[in-house]
Formats: C-alpha cells, sequence, structure tokens
C-alpha cells in the first residue's frame, strides 16, 4: 500500500504549497523542483541551430524568432524563478499561466490569452509506480516554449526528430510543433497503459490460482492508478475537443487535421482505460466469488468429517455404556456376542460408508 | 481464461506498433498482415466488368472511373505498403487516413478529407472466440475503395449482387454502393449476437443446475465479448449518426434514406448489447445466490446432525460414567436396572425424534 | 425459465429472417404471419361506411379517399405479401417503410416520407407470459394505413368509436385518427403494468414469509419483462417526442395537443416501468437479506448446541476415565463418593444453565 | 409493509379508472372523490370580499373578474362533475386539462392552453404513511381556479394572508397568486422531509444497537417513500423551469424573480431528497456488514467453544480406554499412577488455557 | 455517529426557521446568530482607510462610496435585523437576496437583481467536525458588502492583504475585490480535504489491520462529509460557471480571466472530492472483503480441529467400548495386546499427522 499512500499525498501536499490567503498570480517555487535549463532550436525547412540559453540570454529570443521560422524554447527544470519570469516577460506570458507553470500539478487545459495559446498536460510513466510529468506549452507567432518538470527523453525525441529532418516537423510552422509536443505526451500513454494489462493478467492469474488476502490491496492499486490516469487524460480530452472546436490563433486548418488524429488517439486510450476499470471491477467479483467458493468448500469438508463421525461417536459410546449385564438379558446383550465387536466395527462402517455414499450422490465429493 | 487474455493482448500489442517518437502519418506495415490482393469492379445499371488489379496497373483507376459509372477497388490484405501507397497517390487519400487503414484496429469513425469521404468499421466475426477485422471506404467520385485485414466472404456477398444485379446497387451511384458495403458490416453483427446468446443459455442452464466455479470465468469472458462488441459498436453509431447528420460530399438524400435504416440497425444491435450485458449481470447475481443457497444448504445439514448427535453423545457419556454403585444408591442407579439399557436407548430416541420434529417444523428437512 | 427464454429465442430469431447479403428494401414474410384482411372504413362527421376489400379491390383505395373525409384501412395479419406490395404501390408507401411492417419487432419509430408519416409501435399483452404486437401506422392526405400482426381486439374499440360517434373522432381528420390509435397502444401498456405490479407483490409475499430458492428465477424473470417493456416503451417516447418537435405534415395544431396528452401517458407508464424496476432490485436485495438472515439463525443454532453439548460431553468423559481409584486417594475420589454421580449431574445442569443464559443475555435465543 | 403496498395499489388502482378505448378528453368522477365547494375571493390592494359559491352562480365569476383586481376560485373536492365542467364552460378551460384536474394524481407539470396557464402539482403531507393531494392551478387574465382533492389547511394560510393583507400578496395581481399557490406548495415538502429524516435516525440507532430482520423491509419502505417523493418533485422542478425559461402569458417579469426564489427551493427539496436516498443505500450496506459482523462472532465463539473442548473430550476418551494394564507396563500405566487423574485434569487444563491464551493473542477473545 | 447525526439535524434544522405559509421576502433572524458588526474598508492604489460602521451611520456608505475607488463594508455576524434592512435600503438590494443572507444555509448561487449582483457560497471549516458557514456577496457600482455568519479569520487574510498593498487588490475595482473573497472561499476547501484524506488513510490503515466494527460508521461518517462539501461545490461550479458564460453588469473581461482561474480551482477540488467519495467506496469494499476473509480463517481453524479431533475421538471411544474380551477372540482383542495402548495411541498420532499433512497441502495451515 505504500506506493498508493504516497501517491495521494504527493498529489495533495504538492497542490498546496500556497499558503491561504496568497494573492493569485503569485510566482513560488517548489522546494523539490529541479534545477532549470534552457534549450532552443531554430529551424527551417533547410537549416537548424540549437544552443543552451543562460538566464541572461533569454532576451534575445525574440530576436532568434525573426530569424527563424520556428523557435523553440524547451525549459526543463522549474527551480529558476527569475528565469521564468524573464521568460515571461520577455514573451508576454500572463502571470496566471505562469503561475500555473509552476504550480504543478494542473488539470491539463487550453486557454487563450491574448495573442498567446497556453496548453497544460500530463506525461504519465511507470517504473515500479505510476508518476506524472507536466508539460507545459505556450505558442506565439513563431515560438514555442515549453516547460517540463525534469529534464527528460520524451521530447528530445522531438529534438532528434527536428535534427533529422524526420516527419513534417521541419517543413511546417509552430503550430505542428506544439502539436508535435503534444501527440508525443498523448502516445506516452500507451506503454503506461500496457503495463497496468500486464499488470492485471498477473493478478488476475493470481486469483484464479490462489486468492490471496493482499490481492484485494493491489486490485485497488491497480484501479487507484486507472483512476489517476483518467483523471489525466479526460480533461486532456476537453482540451483536445475545445482546439478542434473553437477558433484559436496560430492554428492553422491543417494542422487541425492533425489534431483530429490526435484526439482520436486520446479516444482510444481513454477506452482503453475505461476497459481497464472495467476490469478492476471484474478482478473484484473475480475475487470474492473466488472467496465464496472456498469457504463454502471449507464447510463442506466439515460438514462431511463432522456427519460422518458424530454417528461413529455414539455408536462408540453406546457401547462404551456401563449398564450392568448381569442385571437382565435386556442390559447390553452385545457386550458378551461372540461377535459384538466386530458387529460394532461393522455398523460403524456401514453407516460411514452409507454416508459418504449419500455425499458422493449429492456431489459434494468431488466438485 | 485464455481467449480472453490473448484477445487482450493482441488488441493492445498491434496498437503499439509504432515506437514512440515516429512522425504521424508515417505508413508502417504489421508483420502479420496478409499479402495484399486489389480486385476492382466497373458497374452501370446495363454492364459489368471485373478484373484484378497488379500494383503496376493501379495508376489506370482514374481512367477506368472514367468509362463506368462506379468503380470498387477492393483491396484484401494490408501487407503490400507499395500499393497502398500508391493508390493513396492515385486517389489522393490523405496520409493520416492511410495510416488508419494500415495501423488496424480503429475506432469506428467517418471523416472528411476534401474531395473523400473516409469511413473506418469493424466487422465482428465468432467461431470460438471472438474476432474482429477493420474494413475501411474510401468514397469519391464515382470510386469506392475497401480494405480488408483478410480475404474474407463477407463483401464476396455484394461482388456477387452486382454481377447478378440484386436489389437496388447497379442502379445507383457510388455513395449507394459505401452504403451497401457499411449495411452488410452492421448486419454481421446479428450472427454474432445471436451466437452470444446461445453462449448465455448454455451457462444460465448450467447455473441453475450445478453452479461450478469456472462458470465465473466463463461469465465473465461472455462479459468481455459484450465490451468489445460495445466498444466497436458504439462509435459506429456515432459515426452513421454524424452521416445522416451533417453534410457530406457525395451524398445524395436518397442513400441517407437508406443510411437512417443502416442506424436503426444499429440501434437495434446495441439494444441487444445491452440486453446481453443486462443478463450478464443477472447470471453473476444468479451464480452468487446460488452460492449463497448451497452454504446455507451444507450448514443445514451441519447443523441437524450436530444438533441430534451431540446429545446423544452425551447421553452415552454419561452412562459411561464409573461412578461405584455400591458406594449409594444415588450413584448410577440405572447401570443396574433390568430395563437401564433399553431406557438409555429409548431416551436417545426420544431426544432424537424429538428434534427431528423441531427440524421439520421449521421446514429445515425439505427445502 | 421456460418462458423468458423463449421470449428471447422469438426476439432473436423473428430478427433474422433475412440470411446475410439480402438486398435493403426486399419485402418477405416471416412463415409464422397470420393470413392477411384489410377492413376499410370511410367516415365524416354525418355517415360513415365500412367494407372488407380483397387483394384485387385494394386499388379502389384513392377513389375512396376522394369520397370520404376520412378513409382507415386496418390491415390485419402480415401473411399475405402480394396484397401489402399493391397497398404500397397503390398509396406510393416507401420500400424500406414496408420492409419495417413485415420484418416485425422494429424499434418504435417516426418517420417521414415525402408525403407520407410512418408510425410504428409495439402493442404489449399480458396473459401468462408477455407477449409484444407490432403496429404500424401509414398517414398520408386523408387516409389512415394501419398494420397488426394479429387480429386482434384493441381497435376494435375504435372501429366501435367510429361507428356510434363517440368521442371526437369523427369530426376530425385522419391525423387525429392516427392520434386514436397511438392513444390505444400506450393505454394498452396499463394494464399489463397492474399485471406486473401484482406479480410482484406475491413475490414480495413469498419472500417475506419463505425465501425458497426459485424466487431469484422469478424475480429475474420479472426484470426480464421490465426490460422489454422499457425497450418498447423508450423510442415511443422518443417517437412522441419528435411528433410534438418537429413539424410534419398532416399534422394539425389541435391534433398536436392531443399527442401532448399521449405522451404525457407515455412518461407515466415509463416512471411506473422505472419503479418497478427498482422495486425488482429492492425484492433482490431483500433476498439476499434473508438468506443472509436465515444463515445467521442457522448459525445460532449450531453453536448454541455446540457449546452447550460440548462441555457436557468432556464433563460425562472424565468420569468415565479408567483411573485405578484404590492406588491413591487423589484419582478419581468422586466416583466412590455418596453423591458423585448427582454431583455430576449437577454440574452438567450448571454447566448448561449457565450458557443458556449467557446466551439468553447475549439475545441470541429469541431474535 | 402494509404500508407500502396499499400505497402501489392506490396509485395503480386511481389511475386507471377510464376502461381502454374511451375517448380523450372525457370528464369522470373518481367514487371516492370528496364533495365539491367552490370559495371565491376577490381582492386589491385596498378592500376584499369572499363568498361560496353554488354550481349555478358559477355564471358570475366573469363579472366578479371585471370588479376586483383579482379573483380567486378555490374548488375544494372533485366529486361534482357538473359544477367542473360548468367552470370550464365559463372561464374556457381545456377539456384535456379537465380530464388531469379529475384524473389524480397527474405527474406536476405546466402546459399552456391559449389564454390559459395550467398547472399541477403535487402537495405531500406525512401522518403515519405519506399521503399525495393534487393542487391544480389555471391562471387567466385576472382570475386563479385552484383545484384541491380534499379540503384542507394548506391553502387556507393563504386566504388568511389575503384577508390579514400578509406580505406582498394584496398589492399584486394574479400572476403573483398563482406563485403563491406554488410556493405554499414546495414549502409543504419540507416538514416530511424532515420526518423521514426523524425516521431515518431511528432505523439508523436500530441497526446499531440490535439488526432485527424487519429493518430490512423498514427501510425500503423509507426508500419507497423517498422515490415517491422524489417523482413527485422531479417533474415539479422541470414545469417551474418551463416557467422562467418559456415565456408564458399572464407572467409578469417581477413575478418571474419570485419563481425563482420557489425553483431554489424545489432544488434544496430535491437535494434533501437525493441525501435522503443516499443514505438509505448507507442504511442497508450498514444493516449488512452488521449481520456479517455478527455472523463472523458467532462463528469465532463457535470456533473457540470446539477448539477448546475437542482435545479435553479427546483426553478424556483416552483415559476411558480399557486396555488390559495388568498384561504389559506399556498399557495405560497412567491409570495406577498415584498421581494419574491430576496429570490428566492437569493436562486438560493446560490445553484449555494454552488454546485460550491463543486465541487470546489472536484478539478473538474481545473484540 | 454524534459527530454526523448532529451535522444533519442541524441542516434540516437551522432551514426550516419560517412556519408554513410566511409570505416570501420575509425577513427573520435565527435564534442562534452571532452579534452584528459593520467593518468598512475604503481604498484606491494609494490610500486606504477603515472604520466600524454602527446602525446609524450606515446611511454614510454611498457618501463613501463616492470618495473611494473601492468601499468594501464586511458584515460578521447576523443578529441585527434592523441593521440588515438598513443595509438593503440604503443601497437598493433585493428583499428575496437579503432572506437568502439571513435564511442560511442556501445553496451556492449568482443572481442579478437590477444593477446588482448577488452571490452566495458555504466556507467549509474542519476542527473535528465538519462545519460550513454562508458568505454572501453584493457587488454594485464600486461597493462590496459581505455577510459572514459568524466573525472569522478568512476575511481578514483580504483585510490584511488591503492594507499592505499585497498582490493587486488596491489597483483594481470592486469585481476584483468580489473574486478575491470568491477565491478566498474556494482555497479554503483545500485544508478540509488534506484534512480528509489524512483520516482516510488512517481508516485505510485500521482496516488492514484490524477490521473493527465501528470503522462502518466512520467510513460511512466520512462519506457523509465527502457528501456535505459535495453539495456545497457543486452549486458553487455552476454559479461560477455562469458568472464566467453570461454577461453580468460590473464584471471587466480582467477579472474574467482571474475567474476562470478561479473555476479552475473549484473543479480541481471536485474532482478531489470525487477521489475521495470513490475511495470511500474502495474502503467499504477492502472492510468487506477483510470481513470476509476472517470469517473464511475462522472456518479453517474450526474444520481443522474439528477434522483432526473428531477421528481421534472416535478412536478413544472404540477402545473405550466394553466388549467382554473373554467370549471370544473377536472381542476386542487389541485390549489384551501387549503394544494395545501404544498402538492405539500410534494410530491416533497417524491419523493426526495424516490430517495435518492434507491440510498442509491444501495450504490451509498457512495461509
Amino acid at each position: 500500500m505504500v506506493t498508493r499512500r504516497s501517491a495521494h499525498h504527493q498529489r495533495m501536499r504538492r497542490k498546496r504549497r500556497h499558503p491561504l490567503g496568497t494573492p493569485p498570480g503569485t510566482l513560488t517555487v517548489s522546494p523539490e523542483a529541479h534545477p532549470t535549463s534552457v534549450h532552443v532550436m531554430g529551424y527551417g525547412p533547410a537549416e537548424w541551430m540549437e544552443r543552451q540559453l543562460t538566464r541572461e540570454e533569454l532576451q534575445e529570443l525574440p530576436a532568434l524568432a525573426r530569424s527563424w521560422p520556428v523557435v523553440w524554447a524547451d525549459v526543463e527544470g522549474l527551480a529558476d524563478l527569475e528565469a521564468v519570469q524573464k521568460l515571461g516577460a520577455v514573451l508576454g506570458l500572463h502571470p496566471l499561466a505562469l503561475e500555473d507553470v509552476l504550480n504543478v500539478p494542473q488539470r491539463a487545459k487550453v486557454e487563450a490569452y491574448d495573442g498567446t495559446l497556453f496548453l497544460v498536460a500530463q506525461l504519465p510513466s511507470f517504473s515500479g509506480n505510476l508518476r506524472q510529468e507536466q508539460i507545459s506549452i505556450f505558442l506565439t507567432d513563431g515560438i514555442v516554449v515549453t516547460f517540463q518538470e525534469r529534464p527528460g527523453d520524451t521530447l528530445a525525441l522531438l529534438h532528434e526528430r527536428i535534427r533529422k529532418r524526420g516527419g513534417r516537423v521541419r517543413d511546417r510552422g509552430a503550430d505542428y510543433l506544439a502539436y508535435a509536443v503534444l501527440d508525443l505526451v498523448v502516445d506516452s500513454y500507451f506503454p503506461v497503459l500496457e503495463g497496468m494489462v500486464e499488470r492485471m493478467e498477473a493478478l488476475e492469474d493470481a486469483i484464479l490460482t490462489a486468492p490471496r488476502r493482499d490481492l484485494v490491496a493491489d486490485i485497488h492499486n491497480v484501479k487507484h492508478d486507472v483512476r489517476v490516469l483518467r483523471r489525466a487524460i479526460w480533461p486532456l480530452r476537453d482540451a483536445l475537443n475545445a482546439l478542434l472546436r473553437d477558433s484559436f490563433p496560430h492554428l492553422t486548418p491543417d494542422t487541425r487535421i492533425y489534431l483530429r488524429d490526435c484526439y482520436d488517439h486520446v479516444v482510444l486510450a481513454m477506452e482503453l482505460l475505461e476497459n481497464l476499470s472495467e476490469l478492476c471491477a471484474d478482478l473484484l467479483d473475480m475475487y470474492m466469488s473466488s472467496v465464496s467458493y472456498r469457504m463454502n468448500e471449507v464447510m463442506k469438508v466439515l460438514t462431511i468429517i463432522a456427519t460422518i463421525f458424530m454417528p461413529l461417536s455414539v455408536i462408540a459410546g453406546i457401547y462404551g455404556m456401563n449398564f450392568n449385564t448381569e442385571v437382565s438379558p435386556w442390559n447390553m446383550p452385545e457386550l458378551n456376542w461372540a461377535w459384538g465387536y466386530p458387529f460394532a466395527l461393522g455398523m460403524m462402517a456401514l453407516v460411514a460408508g452409507g454416508l459418504l455414499y449419500y455425499f458422493w450422490r449429492k456431489g459434494w465429493l468431488w466438485s
């Protein structure tokens, strides 16, 4: 249960960083935030460049944006409050949006602050327990800014695609880049979901072979992870839906077709989650019916044993009575029969055999 | 449980063919894909022709389309990536749509790419376990392209109808052909549903006669199949609803009336599925109440036996005590009675009879 | 369970009359269809006439329609395919609508084919088990055509009202006649629902007095009937709602007010059904808690008996031990006490009495 | 269970007064209807009058309406069919609306018949069992007609307010009077709901102290009443919502603000009902877990007793065996030990003590 | 259970202050209301002032509003009916709104009375048991009036922020002040939710270690608090949604962006509540499966003990039978064997050992 508990704690604790009464839009940095580094790429169909920017060099961004068709500033780690504020000032990002960037985790959402499109999504990963990292995306004219909580490999795949001219990203604008980041986030759900399917299959095997008690906790554990993912992906679907439905600045109709594809993937992931959630309920049902069944089995053993041995006990008890056989011929004449003992044992065998036959007929012996 | 597990695996595994980070719109072929063959029919009210096209002959399609009122290219098997790409290039199909064709299974959907209507649906079949095959349909001016995962008999029924001038299909345009394909897919759900009803009836009989333990797994198995079908048919309903509600190119009002009929069939299939799903829940209820009932029965047997034989045991035990009858007349005088033994046996018979009568009055003996 | 099973079978089997691949709009007749008879009435405020039409006389219908304000052709039995086709040709009914007429049962619906309003509804009846009969209604200028699966008494009530000038039907147009038919169908649900309430009350009594095992099957049986009716009445509500909301040809605003009343009745029937459905769930709950309670009672009897007689058995056993009293004064001196036997019996009585008192205090004896 | 059953019966029976086939709009009177009396008030800001009208005087109503700003005709009891018909004729009320007035109970609703607003609501009361009375309201120019099933105290509160110039009712129009009646009906739900809360608290106490078997029936009884109220109040909310949303004749914007307040009260009552409904489910849960817990307790007692006394029984049995001690020194030498008997008793005490200690450690003794 | 019961009572009782029939809009004061004090602040970007107003000084408010950009009148305690009426008269507040202010608790809502925006929300707090305090907010030109049920610390945080020029509140208008109050209310939900998470973790620990009986009541207790909060926060979300969606007077587009942020927080709190609600259900599941599991364990102990000792008892009983060994060699020759007693004991050991081995193989001994 450790995993599950700590996951909650984390979520609740991280959320309540501001003390009650802090003015809205106040930027504060979490003590566990990773150190910040800003990696900038500029590219067009023909060329590309990349460099790390220090906090001071951030004000060169507008100039870079003028010289490259698309500029992508990828911020890893959220510890450097000053750098984030400077980025916000240089590119005109709204303080409430920046608060959402730092104050992780937020629900996935899409918001338009005049001239800027702001997107938040959760990137899941699973290695032993489920983790989520917030990816925040700003899209303005020719500039995309992404914020990651931790340095990670996922967006690096996109850096590589830009360098190697993989896919269409070099030929298209900033909106396509923003889509490509979102698409990577959505695709990251699938390996995590696959991992959960495997955990469930292991649980199902365990339930069918030996329903140990801790399986209930394990099933609830998976159930909890399903819910965490569901809570991450439902608002993501709503956000993508808003992107498709409403008109936002900077989004070309062509990119919209790609976003529709991305939306389809989110819906597919949601369906898999629904499926997993229903399987969790099935597993609990199976566990409970397995426990009931075993109880039944135990009760049958008890009943069979008691039903067979109690009459035997009574027979033995009867011939252990001390009635004085010499007083009258009615007093336990069996005791003085030559075949008295075999007669008693035979009676016991008969009773036991008869009851066994009865149970066999009732189908209680082999089931 | 083998069926069920493998069904999942398949679904999840097949879905994750692309490694994370593959650019969207990349066409890749599944290693288990069937070899590709392209069968083309051209027809009008008066005449028809059909031929197999090799990969090279695919570029004759536009010419064929100009000489026949309706041309239907039926692609069976998805292994030949080059042929699919060529078809896409010749007819102007969108790469994202082609990705959906190859990257099976997709959710049923309808999408308009300028000039082309793209439809995806799942064709179910059941022989031992439930399978689904994706049918993808492109509808452009006078041309219908269908993609099947495997060579199959279902669309062959339509080929035959065209050859024999059955129904209205020869007298109508390409949109009616697309509808006829969809109608076949929808009608294919009914034999599968009938098969599930039969499985359920067998389960119901088994539960009422002998609630074996593996029935739970069987019920969950059916439940799983119901869910798989439901997940296939809900988006199909949405897609048909979109076809009826929105205005799409190439759809005549007359065909729309037929699509409404098709939509009614989908709704009927959904209702049957809901019914099956509720029956699954009923079966589980019945199983659990059957188990409870049997437990009760077992407990009653135990209680009756224990209640009858324990007092007998005590009576026998009493007369087996070794109090010295010679010390006083109060010490077990019964042992020296002439009728002591019959008295003891009689007492036992009385107690046993009395308790049996009590249980009979309580209605525990025959129930 | 026979009732329930066969009901399913019937529904599924009847639905699948066409083999897979039959062209849509193909009219076929069910082998169990009743023979067809066509009864025609023409009426106005002042006069009325009625006659049976043979298959050949059907073409006189348009002429009749011109000479009477309202003409009602009531077709009973669906076996005569030719007559149905002729009716369709004479009055211009759409082949898909005629397919729905013959291919019973359909979901209740309302559809407009240009110039004609087409309505389908299910007429329920209950005598031992639940049956449904499909009533199909066509409304065109001054003509109403109704199709019944079987000759029946329900629409005869309306014939009688027309003959006797009961209510407003003679003074109003064809749309009011169509409404009157629908109203009769809706009113037919109430006696059936009343019958189900009575079945449920009988079940409730049985559960409270003696929860036999087959009650579960009976409850599920009622549950199944509730679902069948629900599945009939939900689409009927949607159809009536569409009639009220959308503008259809041939419907006057005045008739619309009457349809609103009819809609209210459907909603009331639905509420009663919801109530019945919740009562079913309650009955199952009651049954299960009744079974649990009885289990508890059985366990209590067992525990009381075992707890009282086991110590007695041990006491008797102790004084049945064969320790040699002559070896030492410590070896079972009680055996040689003058009051040893009464002492032992007294001890037993004390133990038994004490335990009985304990159980009485715990409230296990009378509850 | 008497209460509950009869409540159903009543509802179903009363509903089915018309035989099947009765023309819609036919007015009939229930045999249990109360005698009719018509009480008329006319008032304005300055003056007011009131009188009882006989059936003949009803035609003076339009004249009264011309001489007073507001006229309120309050009809108590629905037995006098002629009076109702006359009222309908004099004020131009629609026959379908009058049918709804007489054919109680109807679902709460609001309907506009040209020139007239027609409202139906259920007035609940609880004294031992739940009763509902239908209040029907007609609002036309300056005239409000209310129909009550029985003479009652509730609307009398409003008469009194008019007489005493309490609140704003004298200063405002007929629409405010109609609102005031509705407001009284809505407020009547709260004392009934309070009563149900008290019943539930009593049930909760009973479950926690002694879960008797009939509590299940009692809980289902409350559940049933919750449902009856819910079925009364949901359509009332819809009706009020329609009043607020749609534009109706005779409703001034000012009254609309008061209706919004009334709507808030209905929503509050609905929330309380939802709460009560959830509490019912909680109570059933508690009952079941209480039963399970007691079962556990019973089983523990049985197990402890059996586990302690069975070994003792075996020890006593062993020393009751009749092996011949004289044949060999191996044959039950204990019987001839000087301390044999104390040794055997001690062994028993040791075994019993050890097992008690074991159970105490397991926490089974006090829990 | 004390907490829970009293919470209900309170809610229901407080609600029903007016007797049935009281005219709407009548202002009455609850007997438990706190004494009233009115604290007024006026501020602009540059300066601020604050003072307490007596009942008589309330009419200076309009003058104050003219001399300061924003004036905030914070009313603590609702006992002084006259002061509230005077405030209403001076600022033109609608009597129905004032009734809602006094008649606590109301559902959260937003309403526009011409020229005034009226907001109600519940401020939760938890110290031992859950309490809610109603905050009512009026927003007119440059004036914000807030009503609190009790003097409290929460709004004091905002007073302090105004004094110290914290955040943006001094630079903005009255609408921002109203938002800031709402934001404080919403933020107050989070510490309460955190406290509930801690209660739940304690319960989860208790269930996994020792499922005592009163845990069910505790879980239902938490469940009840979850529901109370949910019932407070759902309408708050609807109210905020209405604020964002509809156009209200006095709300600037800039403040609307902040309200969107506030709305996001409400949605987050709702998600946490949903999570808690699902955890409650999980805990009940766990408790029940824990109880079942323990029952199983108890049954196993009983069965093992009975199965082992019953056969031993029978063996001992057999050799305690009194058959006369001298009559024939078949009568219990074992009794005279030299090794008879060890043979019997050995047989017992063998039987016991064999059964223990059997149970060990079945996995019943250690599980």
